[in-house]
Order: structure tokens, then C-alpha cells, then sequence
């Protein structure tokens, strides 16, 4: 399977995901700088994975900054990590779990050399657990999703959303592995085509079947009985279990449900926010409108058309049937179920 | 405003839909054959304007057949006419009604040259009572719209979709002429792009202010309180108020109801199809797998990529406020109320 990020002597390297399918090309970001670019730019993208992109900026970034300025450069560094994108939450928790490393590290006296050390380990062990905890995920989720049935996935929620194996289709992959003969239907995504481009072309190298719609076609597929069952990945998920994931979720939660079709969420615990009561606080960002007046660079609206272009979009918890997370399957009511699996893999993990 | 459909001494000239907006070409067909294709290929399209173009397909196919064969001919002329696309019934409404015509005046034994002239004529008289119908529906539609609200449409039910004016943009037209400052959201509609290409187009023509978005971002703008009304067109309609339209007019009617915002469905008479109880039993037309995996041309998605294309979806009619024609606007329960309207207009226009 490819490799979304790596850690390489030369530096951060990741497969350029603004390129595929049409291109394998890789991307080698040398300071933190860059990285920051690459999330901006969405180089790579996927909640998880901007947390693991987050977590080697921070560690790169200080590799490369002075040792006089160190505090104040590590700041710097934060501060413009976490500058590049609003709604993904994985991205400050990667952030601050750096942070807490380094704080801790600089109370002991700890010397220049250990922490920079300790923070390039710190960095590669949040791309492990992300994988460890993608697979764990898909274990659990794997049951839920019916035998020989049809799985409708929005977005990429893959390999390439993640350190690797995915949320979403870490589920499928894992029913799969069991001997589960899915289908996949994927909703394109527009504007930035995640579904057409990258779950496509993931499934594809896995030999899983997929299907490729509009997103417009969701419902239809739904209401004539072709779609069983729904698994998304997830950019933050509220106290309450709100979901707030690629912009369209929120449409499909709503036909899933008018057609009895079960919604479900696949995330590792590092997505669930328990600082926020509820969905509606979740900042969404807002992206630039050639995103929609073109197609890779293609104009195909007007010049000078006025656009929305919100990313993401807030699915509130009654439209969810479970949310699977690494240390297992909440279901409603959230609230006390989310924050046992959080809490319960907070104790579970060194977490430095 | 641009003209969609003209009978000219050269032939039927249309402006090319599938070019527009980066340009305004005109395509000239001068048999009928060149009628069947552009409606295939959709330089012309929209459930009346298809209506409009196979009308004067009939004309022109009559205009070139030989005096000998011409029963068999126009037999040959309305089968491939009625074989370009099976879901607006517009198409086969024409068709029939020419055929009325042709076989009445055969029966009279009207002479060839005369029954050439009354076929051409006929056909610039759909065009016509097509222009008055959707002017007419816009009058009766205009004061069901929020005033100083926002509007979203989906796919292009306007001017271009007809023999001018529109339907669901006519009832808007109507509504901003009597001075109601409507903003109008266009859901751009995957795969063809109608409404990023024509309705926005054609909105910023008449200076109505217009904000595009992508299909997916429709559940959202609704759930955040952005959308006071959804207008939209028809392709066929049911005897029991179920409506077929553009792909993405299920979803889009879900969502409204969710939101609690009504939702409009404008079409002329013509568009309903008394003859079906209800919309389980319309065709629905499945388009080429390019459609999809490729924006004009320009390739998304990995080459033998599976998918579907069905270009229409059926809405069933709970999710459906009110239809309104140039006859009046039915309320549910739609049976009689639909019944009532088609038979009324048909008893109140010449349908020779």
C-alpha cells in the first residue's frame, strides 16, 4: 500500500494528493514551512493525517530552529501549523500532545539534542498509533456492515486520509478481510473530487469493487435499495456526537436516514473534541471559490461568479447510528459512551 | 434574451448548451436527423425545449421527405425523434401532437403542400404557447416565493430549458418583476454542470443575483437557515404529483423538508403525464460513464472506473408543496387537483 507520510532523512515526504490518480508523484517538505504549505494546499489531507503531517512539522521545525530562540521559535511554529486549516481537530491535538512533550522536556532541563530526539520519535510514533489505531478501528467496525451488501463512503476516509489503512475504508477493509464480498459506492466530492480521485483509486489498488457517483446521485441510489449501509471518516466529532466531516456528509446522513439506511462514523478518539458541547461550535472553513467555478484549473461556471464553498458541513448525532473509534463502537445516547472510549484510550496510551 | 430554439429559413437553430458560457455558438439542423442528435447530445435540452425541438424536428423531417413515401416517413421521422432521450415526456407530447395533426389532415385529404405548412406552423405554435406558458406559470408561481429570501434551484429550468423564459427561473423572473429582491443559490448539477453553466449564465444576464454551489453543498445552506424556498423544473409528472427531474432533485427535496422549507415544482401542462399512476413507472434515462468520470473532457477519475449515470431521479410527491402550471397551482392531494389542470387547459387551448 502506498504511503501517504513518511519521515525520511531528507525530510517529510508525502505523496501529492492534489495530483492523483493521475500522477504518483511524492513531495519532500524540508522545514515546517513547508509543511504547513502541504496541509494548506491540501498536498495531504484527511483529518488524521493532517494530524500526523502536524506532528512531523513541529518536530522539523525544531530540528532546524535555533538553539538560542528555541521557545519562542517552537511557538512560531505551532502557531503556524495550526494557522493552516480551521476544522480538523487532529491537527491542535497532534499540536499540543507536541507541546506537552516539549514543555515537559524543557521543565526536566532536558539537553537541545534529547528533545529534539525525543520530538522526531514523538512525531513517528503519532503515525504509528494512527495506523494501529485505524486498524483496531476496522476491527470493530468491521461487523456492523452487512454481509455481501452495499457500503456507501463520502470523501476519501482512506490510507490517504491517515497514517495509513483508513477510518472509513479501514472498516471496509477490515470486513473485507473477513471474507465480507462489499460493494463500495463512492459519492465523487466535489469540489475537490476526494471521491472520484483518491477512494476510487485506493479501492482500486485493494481490488475492492467500487462504484463512482455524483454526489447529487446519493439519495437516488438510496430510495431504489442499492445502498445497505453509509461509513464516513470525520474531521471533529462534538461531546454530543455532532459530526462534522467533508462537506455533503450532512446531505447523506439525511437520505440515509429517510430510507432506513444505517450512518456510520469511523474516527480514532484524536478526532472527538469533548471541549465542545455541541456541533454548532465546530469553526468551518471556508475555501477559495475557483474550487468550484473550476475542475483542476478547468473553468466551467462564468467569470466572476459569486460561490459558497464551506469544506465542511455538521451532521448532528440523531442522524448517526455509531461512531466507531479505536477503543470500540459508541452508540446513541453519546455523550457518556464517547467520552468513556476517549477517556479509556487516554489511559490506555502513553500520551507523554 | 437569448433565443434557445428558432425556426429560420435555414433550418432550426439552436444555441449550443453543451458550449455555453465560455461560448455563444449557434447550431443549425437541417433535417431531422440533426434534430435527433442535438437533442442526444444535448445542445438542446430541458423537458419543454426538447418538446419545442422535436416539434420543428417533425416539421423539418416532413419538409425534406418524398411526396411517396411520406406516411412511412413520418412514421420513420417521429420514431427517431422519440428515441433520443425516454424520461421528458414533453418529447413524446410533441411527437403526438404533430402526429394528431398530420393524421387529421391526411384524413380530410388535405394536399402536401398544405399539410407541410400547417406541420411548420404547428411547430412555431409550440414554441409559442410554450414562451406564454411559462410566462403564465410564472405569474400564478410568483407570490408563492418568499419575498427578499434566497431561492435555490437545481439543474437550469430556465430560458434555455424552453422556448424562453423558463419555468422554475420563470416563476423567479416573475417574482423579481414585481419587486421581490430574490438572491438565488444554483446547485451547480453534476454531471452536465446546468447549473453552473446555464442558470448561472442566465441569471447574470437579467442582473438576478445569483451564488453557485456544489450539489453537496445544498443539505448544508438548508440546515443553516440560508434557503427560504426550492424552486425547480419537471421532466415528467405523475398522475399522482410523483416528479421526475434532473438527478439531484430527490436529495435536494429531502433535505428542504428537513429544513422545513417548501419546496416548488413549475412545469407546463405538457409536462404531466396523466397516462402514469404514479413516478415508479417513469423511464429513467442512464448516460455515459464519460459523463461522470470526466468534466468536460477533462479526466477525474482513474481510467475504467465503474459508474453510474442515471440523469434523472423521481421525487416522490409528500415531498412536494405545491406544482404549479400555467393553468393554476395544485396543492395536495395532487390526483385531482393535476387531473384538473391538464384537462382544463386542454379544453382552453387549440390542440387541433
Amino acid at each position: 500500500m502506498v504511503k501517504t507520510i513518511e519521515w525520511t532523512a531528507d525530510g517529510v515526504v508525502m505523496i501529492d494528493q492534489t495530483k492523483l490518480p493521475a500522477e504518483e508523484a511524492y513531495v519532500t517538505c524540508r522545514d515546517h514551512l513547508e509543511v504547513a504549505d502541504a496541509i494548506r494546499t491540501m498536498v495531504i489531507r484527511g483529518a488524521p493525517a493532517i494530524g500526523c503531517a502536524a506532528a512531523m512539522g513541529v518536530a522539523i521545525g525544531v530540528l532546524k530552529a535555533s538553539d538560542e530562540e528555541l521557545d519562542a521559535e517552537f511557538d512560531e511554529i505551532c502557531e503556524i501549523l495550526a494557522s493552516t486549516r480551521p476544522t480538523a481537530v487532529n491537527l491542535f491535538w497532534a499540536i499540543e500532545r507536541m507541546r506537552k512533550l516539549y514543555c515537559g522536556l524543557r521543565k526536566q532541563g532536558a539537553g537541545l539534542d534529547l528533545i529534539r530526539q525525543r520530538l522526531v520519535s514523538e512525531a513517528q510514533q503519532v503515525l504509528v498509533e494512527d495506523i494501529a489505531s485505524n486498524q483496531a478501528l476496522g476491527k470493530h467496525g468491521a461487523s456492523l456492515l452487512p454481509s455481501g451488501g452495499t457500503v456507501m463512503t463520502h470523501c476519501n476516509a482512506g490510507a490517504l486520509a491517515t497514517g495509513g489503512y483508513g477510518t472509513a475504508l479501514g472498516v471496509i477493509r477490515a470486513a473485507v478481510d473477513r471474507g465480507n464480498a462489499l460493494d463500495v459506492l463512492a459519492n465523487e466530492t466535489r469540489p475537490f473530487m476526494q471521491g472520484a480521485r483518491l477512494t476510487v483509486w485506493e479501492l482500486q489498488q485493494d481490488d475492492i469493487p467500487v462504484t463512482l457517483l455524483t454526489d447529487n446521485m446519493a439519495g437516488h441510489m438510496m430510495q431504489r435499495g442499492c445502498v445497505q449501509a453509509v461509513v464516513v471518516g470525520a474531521d471533529r466529532i462534538a461531546a454530543n456526537g455532532d459530526v462534522a466531516n467533508k462537506i455533503g456528509t450532512y446531505s447523506v446522513a439525511v437520505l440515509a436516514k429517510e430510507s432506513g439506511i444505517p450512518f456510520y462514523v469511523a474516527a480514532p478518539t484524536s478526532t472527538v473534541d469533548l471541549g465542545l458541547a455541541s456541533g454548532e461550535e465546530i469553526p468551518i472553513e471556508e475555501r477559495a471559490p475557483e474550487e468550484v467555478t473550476q475542475v483542476q484549473g478547468l473553468q466551467i461556471a462564468p467569470h466572476e461568479t459569486r460561490v459558497c464553498n464551506p469544506a465542511f458541513d455538521v451532521t448532528p448525532s440523531r442522524f448517526v447510528t455509531a461512531i466507531i473509534t479505536e477503543n470500540g463502537v459508541a452508540v446513541p445516547p453519546y455523550g457518556g459512551a464517547l467520552r468513556a472510549l476517549v477517556v479509556e484510550g487516554a489511559s490506555g496510551r502513553d500520551e507523554t
